[in-house]
């Protein structure tokens, strides 16, 4: 059984999940596992090798749970960080916090083509995805033991992708991630002061100083944010204020799929086949609409090395400001 | 002139440090200009190629300034992530924060001999070091437009270090960290519930449980920490409670580095030539001691890697308890 335990100063929570039979040697390649070869438990055929999908777009309603003829897949992840079956069991060790690692841990399989990358997508299938991701959390939103749910996506060996076929990975948790929860006490903050949206408000001004604006459609704006972790770090924001991702309406899922699509093939065409990732920020499990938070995806490229700078004080020192950032993106022909 | 933001939401502060001439992709091995193909800045001889010394041991009184005969040397960084001439210039733009990126970047050479790791320093070697991070940290507490200074050493390629010398760095800064800040947030908050120390309680705690001690001295205890971020993480604590390193006597520090060389050979000895990075976690500059924070060390090796949950969660997912860790640890033959 995975374990969460709690760092009693900093309130960072922590994972300890145990692969039995490990050596202390055995750590220096981590997931080396997961990668299988030249195998793919993600392309249609191999279905029996997932554990039971929790959700399929595309294939005829006739056809069997778990044969191929999909065009969008979800499967519960076969080396789970946290598992479903269980009760929380929280406990002290002293001054120490513990409780048992429930949650879920689920594959989005954006595509049954192994060799079609996320930004190739055409934007009607990225749509899917994205549908999926609001299925799945209003799903896991009735299990009551969970208060969070992080959808994100390792592409590329440098930001942590251990399976080539695309994919996207969502993690159901227990307890409030400690980012979650400072970015809402910061952004609460700043509405208890100026009784605005933060986001509204950063929308607001990079619209107008237009210097940090990639590209924009209807609905959504995607911007290099002003501080940003690395080159081409972008964010991707509605421009009608919303705190919760799964209220955004079906009819506006294709919008985003087209920022989407054209945001990813602007950084691609500035970083060829970089490595990166993307992180769906929205509001906790079951709460009611927030005035002071709006829902986001930050997407993430690793081109900066993490080392004890970064570690030591959560400062990232990055090499490019986001106006240049900006301008390469835009300068890109797609 | 590099630029410190911060980000309005959380408060992170991110240095945009540009290199010149760079275009999108020299961003994807960083770093890469630094290792200089067989030549060693650091090595003795070299003394011209990198800036003067701030600080120097070992060398006769009468042989001139960087010149060869030392034992360890401190040199402000030719690359700089922060330039210490200039002032801070805070300015606004919009609902944005900036200044100019000022501040102090030194190199501390921990041994003429570019051969020898650190980890097989003989103690009272290893102890030169800790005294120049006191002499360093004391002479930039002067200037009056710091408030922090962290000192932190990457070895080995996955913790980010671009020199094989060995090495520890300084970074004086004018705003302080978010994650120190954290930290002493969460070690106020048990002080005001407690009315106690919250790493002495730590210390006592471990001490009698002994599950998760891996050495000690008169002085010095180390630990394998509670809630690690990896399998073997570190904390070295001084068992009397001090807030600053500052405050450390002379005559300590030869307790402090026998219980630092043995605790990273007994990590070599379960991970050979492991990379690792090492923080020094003390109070912020010209503060008065601190009743809720204890100074200490946290050694970090570089073994699980950061992918999108941690980096969208602060999430850690560990795959060895420390027990194990700490039972390991203390197996090793020295």
């Amino acid at each position: 059984m995975p374990e969460l335990r709690k760092d009693p100063i900093l309130g960072r929570w922590i994972i300890i999940s145990q692969e039995r039979g490990k050596r202390p040697s055995d750590f220096l390649i981590p997931d080396k596992a997961r990668t299988m070869g030249g195998f793919c438990p993600l392309c249609p055929g191999n279905e029996h090798t997932t554990p039971h999908e929790v959700l399929v777009y595309g294939r005829d309603g006739g056809a069997p749970a778990d044969s191929p003829g999909w065009k969008l897949r979800v499967v519960p992840n076969k080396f789970p960080a946290l598992i479903i079956e269980g009760n929380l069991d929280k406990q002290a060790e002293g001054l120490y916090d513990r409780m048992n690692g429930i949650g879920a841990h689920e594959v989005i399989i954006d595509t049954p083509d192994h060799n079609t990358r996320f930004v190739d997508l055409p934007p009607d299938e990225i749509q899917l995805s994205f549908a999926a991701y609001q299925s799945r959390i209003r799903d896991l939103s009735q299990d009551r033991r969970f208060n969070y749910v992080l959808v994100f996506k390792n592409y590329g060996c440098a930001a942590g992708a251990s399976l080539e076929h695309s994919h996207t990975q969502l993690i159901a948790l227990p307890v409030l991630p400690r980012m979650t929860d400072a970015e809402l006490a910061g952004a609460l903050s700043y509405f208890r002061y100026k009784d605005r949206c933060i986001y509204c408000d950063i929308i607001r001004q990079e619209l107008q100083q237009n210097i940090r604006v990639v590209c924009q459609n209807e609905h959504f704006v995607t911007l290099t944010p002003f501080a940003p972790r690395s080159p081409f770090e972008l964010w991707i924001l509605p421009k009608e204020h919303s705190s919760s991702y799964i209220d955004l309406p079906e009819s506006r899922l294709s919008s985003l799929a087209a920022i989407f699509s054209e945001s990813m093939r602007r950084l691609d065409g500035c970083i060829p086949d970089v490595s990166y990732n993307f992180l769906l920020h929205t509001q906790p499990l079951r709460s009611e609409a927030l005035e002071h938070y709006h829902w986001h995806f930050e997407i993430l490229p690793a081109l900066t090395s993490i080392a004890g700078f970064e570690r030591g004080t959560g400062f990232y020192i990055n090499p490019m400001p986001p106006e240049q950032s900006c301008a390469c993106l835009k300068a890109v022909h797609l």
